[in-house]
């Protein structure tokens, strides 16, 4: 049985996030989605939240954890004994991030495998800290998240 | 049963091609390595060649076949029932093009994923192209190639 | 009046390539697609058949001439009275290279502007190279190309 | 009659900030330069301040007015009737994250174009933040601002 | 006599700037190690420490000096009669930086030639931010540092 | 004595590579400009004319010699006994591919140094191929060449 961690912020999900999820699910077997606490990039919504919304969000796909971890992805990945991460990739610069931290986790946890899956297009450009920015000012997000994501951005930023 | 694709032109197979197959190879429970034929590139090994290189670097992994293709990809994974295509990653101009071809490929071959899983550092920076390169000049080039390959080129330039 | 020239090879036009052409006729009062003559890049058109697909392909489009040029761009804006040169822009290679150019045009031609015009995501990825490579192994390129293009490379190709 | 806007924080305008307004209002009838609040940013001037720079900057410029906004850049488009926005191109980096918003925007406000201007080399590494860097330490930072930004610079940091 | 400056906040000293100071040392006839104040990063070590901590990591190197400075690095190399700086390079966004840096500085004090020397592999995707990172959530960065700075994370950490 | 190789295929020297060369004799003992054979490139002018173009172009500077050489730069370090590589880096792309070969040297001559030298921007979008392409249209490049390629250039294409 071939399990995968699929890592990140989701300060919130993105339609683009749950596409990389759903593509990962369509390959392992069991796909751990795990929220980090980034407490140092001050998130908007609290780690609790977080987890939430991604629950509510994939709570379609049957193959689908969520999980919450506060460390070294690594470990994570030793904890749930995962043998791969799955992180999509959006635009070149995040890439080379993306470089530095595999290049140094092939240092730390050798057994452990990153793939890089590629969202279409239209996911391309879309990022959390994009769609924070957009409905903090009022702009519709609907099109680029979960509906829970929708409903929690608004009652978060008093646009209802 | 998840079976992956490999594809590469492999002119010829380098220790880079190879990190990238067995990585595959550890995730997914078929691996098919497919040689295509790029008569364009003008190949310095032909395509019986590279794809007797290839099966002779692999030979120690047992769930990785090999074969060759003349076509588009994603024909090449309906054909073999493939479900995701694996691609290595060295530097960012490569990942532009290789995201090119992918965004192609969603359109052409909606139901096929596309991996891209990255290197350790030491083989971030080595492609068929410049070891044919510094073999041509009589440059010693076996630390980047199997030694299959390493015979191969000597032979080719005639070094020997 | 502002007249703008949007220059390329369009060996052929493409959907990217439309868009581009469209929005700059939108904001400037006559735009002059200018086709390159390119006989070093040995096009799969003629220069004449890729005036003429263009010819086509924007037959609906009111303030858009199409002309053929073989020369400095800088001149034939010149001939032409443009002030200004639309490009459309895809990935980040495709900009250092137009960087360059047009470094060296404000040089050449300083009473010249050159403005990049960003098409939508889902034609971000979208080259005259890839649709060529494509239809000559007789994948489907209707999405990506006008209608006119479409028969044209099938008739180039044998695939009718 | 066409109407652009040239959006930024101008915090504080600089001679390639003023290149790019120049070139646009060349082209283009009329050019409105939207200076963000970016409280966020914790400018170095405030909004009046920037504002108040920008004008003196472009004062011989006719066909440019200079306004000031707080909210999402389709919005402020709408409300001034613009039809394009233009932006002036640096690096790479930044050319990435125009991107990933022009990506957003066109999702938000369908019928604005975004127009990217190149300046000349020797405008196309410089910024605000470096400004502010060098200027902070005491250097002389005269050739890379209009003289009334050098001159609220030295008041700022006392160096006069 | 050349002298050359290695400038950077080093907070701490990696394994790739020690690369970096040596390979220097090899061409210049002198190399001062120039560790920048850089306060408003609010760096996890102190001025003094992060000197003390390159000067132990260089104390093999005989024309290897450290000074710390607070300015502009153009005035720090004329103070020090430097006649170049020499910086590693690791990814493709730090270059652009540079390049913006570079290119200011070579208005500032056109007399100083900037070189950027390259790491080997292993150490391109080194960064004092990812160390800090991976070590205060306990990771083991020996591999990645200096002996002195290992036990001076593991003490700022409080993980001895 | 410090030694450091400029090598190239200087198909012709540009104002950007006599920039570099020039930076390199102000810090280093020696240049040995070493102009690379290239057949496969099919450059323009031949290896003597090349060389001959890069020798009158240098000849103002009193510590660079010019050879020329077919083989691996390693090889051609050695047997000039130099510490160093010098190369200009132009634009990203550029520096992705350096990259490269560089990472092989160091597996193939792990005693030479690399050292890439910025050019100020005015030079950095300059390329002997664009220099090529403008001059067989008929474009004017005596700003971005030495008198001696200028006149080269205009008698190669029949411009005179």
């Amino acid at each position: 049985m071939k399990r995968a961690l699929v890592p990140g912020t989701f300060d919130p999900i993105t339609a683009g996030h749950l596409d990389v999820i759903t593509r990962a699910a369509m390959i392992f077997d069991e796909v751990v989605v795990s929220v980090a606490a980034s407490k140092k990039k001050g998130p908007l919504f609290s780690l609790e939240e977080r987890v939430e919304l991604v629950r509510e969000a994939v709570s379609d796909l049957e193959n689908v954890r969520v999980i919450s971890f506060d460390g070294l992805l690594v470990d994570c990945a030793r904890i749930h004994d995962a043998h791969a991460v799955v992180k999509g990739l959006r635009v070149v610069t995040d890439f080379e991030y993306e470089f530095q931290m595999t290049a140094m986790n092939y240092e730390l946890g050798p057994n452990l495998e990153t793939f890089f899956i590629m969202s279409p297009p239209k996911y391309m450009y879309l990022s959390s800290s994009v769609v924070r920015e957009i409905s903090s000012m009022g702009g519709d997000v609907s099109k680029f998240v979960p509906p829970c994501v929708d409903v929690a951005l608004k009652k978060r930023f008093g646009l209802e």
